[in-house]
Parts: C-alpha cells; structure tokens; sequence
C-alpha cells in the first residue's frame, strides 16, 4: 500500500492540503528577519478571530501539550491550587501537569461521562487560583461545558483554562464569551497544519496573575507575550519556521472558506458518521446530556461486540482509511473517526465511497461517511 | 528581492536541500503508526553514530532550547547543585534554566574569552549534581573545551550534561568519549533541517540519576525514553511529523556525504571565511588557546571601525547575503558567519563569488567565502 494515498480520519494530525504542504516547503528564512516577523503577525491577527477572542494569542514550537504546560506552569505556583476536571486521557493530563507545579484539586468523572457540575462547583467554592478543563476530550468524544464552567470559575474568581485542541475552529468555541483566560489550540487539528504548532490566548486578567517565573523554562507565557510584543514579533527560542508558513498558508485557506463556513462542514461530517452508525447499529460511546455534546471533530463508537479492534482498523486500513482505536483504559473497546480539518473536496468524499461500496473485509464494517443524513450513499 | 532566492549564512537555521524540503511536504500520517515509528527507528540508528555515542537519544518537539530545559529539569531537583559555565549567551541561557529548577552555582566568563579550566575545577569541587556548559558558544564564535571539563565533572562524579547545538555534525564532538552523559542538538544546525526538534542523547549514568519526575512536564527526558522504547518506537506528545520526514532525509543525506566529511568540509569553509577576514584587515571576536578554538560552524568578527550593522549586514542582505549581527550585549558590535549545514555544492559558492566580486555597496565588505586560503578568488 502507498502509505501517503490513504483516506487519514483520526482526531489529528489530520490531512493536509497541497497548498499548504508546498507552502511550508518554501526555502528557510533566518527567524530574526523582518520577513518572518511579518507572517508571526498575519498568523496572530487571523488567529484572533479563529479563537473569537480579542485577547493576545502567541504561538510555541512544540505539541499541543506544550501549550496546556505552559498555561499551567505560567500560573501556578508550588502553594496554588488547581481544579483539574477530567473524564478521558487528556482531562487527566492536566492533573499531571498540575502536579508538577502545584496542588491539584481532581474532579474526576468516568471517561466519556457528562461533568456533574454541582461536584465542579462544590471544588472550586474551596478555592482554587485556576479551573482546568478541556472542551472536546478526544479520547472519548464528547464536547464539555466550557461555557458553564467559565461561569463558575469567574463567580469564584479563578482563572479559567480551556485546552481546545481538538476543538477550536472544529467546534463552537467561543474564548472571550466564555470567559476563558487561557485557550489552547494545537496545529495539527482544525487548521490542518502538520503537528508542531501550539497556539495559546491569554487574557489580561490571566498576565497579571501569572507568576514572577513559570514553573518551566520553555513553557513559559511570559516570554513568549513578551517576544511577541516587540516592534517586530518574535519567538524567544528558535521557532519551527517552516511550520508558520504552514500555518499562514492554512489560516488563509480557512479564512476564504470561512471560520464557521468550516464549523458548519465539520458538524455535518460528524453528524453523517453518526447517522452511519445509527443505520448500521454501532453505539456511539460518550454518553450526553442538556450540556455535554457528541463531539464534531471526533466521533468515538463503541466496538462492535466479535469484532477485534484488529480486524475492524486493519480491515479499513487495508482498504486506506486509517482510523484511531481507543486510548489506555479503554483501548480496544472502542474506535474513532476524525471529521476536523479543512475541506478536502467531494474528490476525498468520493474516494471514500468508492473504497466502501463494495463490501467489508472480513470483520470489517462499512460506514458511510460523509454522506447528508437520511439519504442512500448509491442516490 | 525574492527573499526566497538568498544565500543564508547565519548560523542557524540554516539553508535546507530541496530533498529534505520534498521529502518534508510528504501527505500526513498518524504519529502512532508503525510507519512513523520505523520513521523514528531510522533517524535513532543513524544520530548514534552522528553524536558519537553508544546511548540512547530522543527526539523532541521544540526548539534545541527544550533539549536543554529537559536536560536540566530531569536531573536537578530544588536542593541539587548544577555548575553552569558561560562566556555567551546560551552559556548564561543553562544558568537562567537551572535557576528554574535548583541551585545554580554560576562559573561566568566575558563573552568570547576561553574558560579557566581552575575556577571551573574549584566550582564543580564544591559539590554538584551536574555541569553544564555549551561547547559551541553560537553567540561568540568559540568552541570550548568540553573534553577537559568533562574529565572535571567525572573525578568529581558530577553529571556532564553538553549543549552541542551548534556544534554536533560541524565540529568534533565525541558524546562517549568525552563522557557527556547528555547531549544536545537542534534540528537546524550541522543536520541542516528546519528548525522544530531537539534531538537528546542520554548516558545510563544520567538515567540512574534522573528524578522521580521531571520539574518539567513537557521537558521531561525519562517520558521522552519511555515512549521511544517500546516495541514500536513514539513520542509522548504528538510530534512535528513533517520534521521527522526532513530529519530522516537529511540524516540519509548526511551519511552518504559522510559524518567526517561534513565535519572536514565544514572546517574548511570555516577556514576561508578566516582568512578572507584577516586578508580584509577584519578581526575575529573571540580570544582563542589551548584549550578553546575558533568554531568552525561559526565564525565571529568584529564589526569593522566606521561601518554600522546596518550598513553591513543591510548591504550584504541587498545582494542576497544573509548573516547574523551580534546579540545581547555585543549587539551591533560584532557580525557572524555560519558554515554549518549540507553542501549547497558548487552552485553555491559561485553565486556567492558573483554578488561579492563586483565591489560592495558603500560601507559593505567584501568577504570571500568557500575559497581555500591562499588563492586569489579569480584564479
């Protein structure tokens, strides 16, 4: 199989457009000049939007996971206290990070459960300097509540931290309504940019609070605002240039398809891949409620029961559509399929198509993606 | 001017091939593949022999400085004692990082002077964990004498831990045999990829001694070995995986010009551009002895009596020339040269010729690069 003609449908790195991939491939440029100044600042003004904040936004060379340490090692310090609100892999990944800093307060739900937000409230009434949560947990699929959060963060005067990662510009997210003081997205999600990029937005009321020095050296807000802010915009360690052409590139294909152009795609992917396993009897996993959603970027469906995680990956594998099982204590149990990114065409839609209309491997299913609700793929 | 179309001569990033650029802008894939981690597996095989060293190395997402940070924030614990020594900027940058983590104890030398190998003595004497020092002080020009620093910090059974950014595949560096138990690199140097990975070797003496937990979440070494040891090599965060393509190619690149010919290659530019400055009457910045050597990844001088940075490096960037000027406190006082990188083959080196043969603007210099000492440039 020719590895690089595959249907890539994970939560992230998602599939990146040629224009964006021979943009990136441009020759290097010295991080000091003038010219890459110039793109920090067009990736910045088009990012504000993308967060729908009116905040400063800066842009660390590392992992998404870079930007949730640094939210945290920027603001906590070894007496302060933290809310950690988790139930999947990355909502634990932020008690870890807090631990490292400071005193953590664990909120912990069962993965891919609704918050109970009495027991949300009832931690942070006992004080905390932050409240962390993420908005779409990737491991499980399901779209917190951020917007309910940020108001019990803001009543009890703690900074509210949002990891968005694998929501903002997939998901509704909306960072200055909702009160969030610091929001991370990483590269390789909603904007379609290869992984390497974090992009983190930080309000007024978060830089005063932070600490005289972050708990770590590179993740370290305070540098990076500062860098940023200078007469021409830089990074204060060697950033991964070829990846900001990148990100311009994908910033500017985004905005000409529009942000909520793309939301609004993304939804109707997910929604379709839904109804496709509705229709062939899979259960969804996450279990929602009046606040928690079925993701948009990431549908998580339980294992149909005989078959083998094996089978049913390696079977669309085979077939080129790579998909994402299930993370630690639930690997196996479940799949997932990525519907974020930017606009690959109906040629991408018709690929995958053709690929399943001819019936699954052994063991394998067809899902029908893509496809409008309601309607017969052969219509 | 096509800023596309430059010779880029700083020290860092430097100018990439166009194979590793296409080999870059491969189409996605997921970084828990099997194809990644055969991705991964190669570039390890080959960065051992490329740092000289029988141990372990990881490959991070972020600038060369996060290799740093996780080298310090993984071993130095609030009480433990690191020996930093400086006589630059990324020299002071190890003592602002161990400041961060535990107790520094500061061997500071003026920028661009040698080490004196006996207060370095006395300070590690005293009692420390570890010893930092870079051996390529980028900001100078000056290669300093990790060999003998290391036999300091092994009599006194101290970790010896070496920022080889600038220096690992254009100077001599022997990881094993000059006992550094970590060593650092950063993508954009000597293996003449974008920036955006830090790649790590860690001595099992320096794994013995690790910390329970790193006092960085992300810069976190043990994480970083436990990932890439399991049956299929990964990294604890998502990676820069278009970097990874780039790193492989130029590692294949590399090893086909051989390790100690881009080394040799690398010492004889390095050379011309030395004795082009002492034809021009140009002096070079730093002082050199025994010990300590004019680097031959970069080459440091000192901004020519009457003539302004601007007008130097202003007029060299309207031919096409980029170089870099001086940083921090010999801003505008000193200029750099980079030699580092693949062999932009002949090509490059007549172009070169071409812009500077015709006179320089007012106030520029005319510098003659790549040509072996002694001969006069149109013969």
């Amino acid at each position: 199989m020719d590895i690089e003609d595959t249907l890539l449908m994970i939560p992230g790195p998602v599939k990146v457009a040629p224009r964006v991939l021979r943009a990136m491939s441009r020759p290097m440029i010295s991080h000091r000049s003038g010219d890459f100044s110039a793109i920090y600042s067009d990736c910045c003004a088009l990012l504000r939007p993308f967060f729908e904040t009116a905040n400063d936004v800066v842009i660390m060379t590392g992992s998404g996971t870079v930007g949730m340490d640094a939210a945290v090692a920027s603001t906590i310090g070894h007496d302060d206290k933290i809310v950690t609100i988790s139930n999947g892999k990355f909502g634990e990944r932020f008690a870890e990070i807090g631990e490292r800093y400071g005193q953590v307060v664990p909120v912990k739900f069962d993965w891919g459960t609704p918050f109970d937000l009495e027991k949300v409230e009832a931690a942070v009434e006992g004080g905390a300097k932050a409240v962390a949560m993420v908005h779409n947990e990737t491991s499980v699929g399901l779209t917190n509540p951020a917007k309910e959060v940020g108001e019990i963060a803001r009543k009890h005067d703690a900074l509210f931290i949002v990891d968005g990662i694998s929501s903002i510009g997939g998901n509704e997210f909306q960072t200055d309504k909702w009160g969030i003081d610091i929001a991370i997205t990483g590269s390789q999600k909603a904007l379609a940019v290869p992984p390497g990029l974090a992009v983190v937005s930080v309000s007024p009321r978060a830089e005063e609070r932070f600490l005289s020095k972050s708990g770590s050296y590179y993740a370290d807000l305070k540098a990076h605002l500062k860098s940023a802010r200078k007469s021409q915009a830089q990074t204060p360690f060697t950033p991964a240039v070829s990846l900001f052409f990148a990100l311009q590139e994908a910033l500017h294909m985004a905005e000409e398809e529009g942000f909520a152009a793309r939301r609004a795609r993304t939804a109707q992917q997910a929604e379709s891949v839904r109804e496709a396993a509705k229709a062939l009897g899979i259960d969804l996993f996450p279990r929602v409620n009046q606040h928690s959603h079925y993701s948009n970027t990431v549908t998580a469906m339980k294992m149909p029961e005989g078959v083998s995680d094996d089978k049913l990956r390696g079977g669309m594998k085979k077939r080129g559509v790579i998909v994402s099982g299930g993370q630690d204590l639930i690997k196996g149990k479940i799949f997932r399929i990525g519907t974020s990114g930017a606009d690959t065409g109906p040629g991408g839609q018709d690929r995958l198509l053709r690929r399943w209309s001819g019936g699954g491997e052994p063991g394998a299913i067809q899902i029908i993606f893509f496809q409008p609700p309601g309607l017969n793929r052969h219509d």
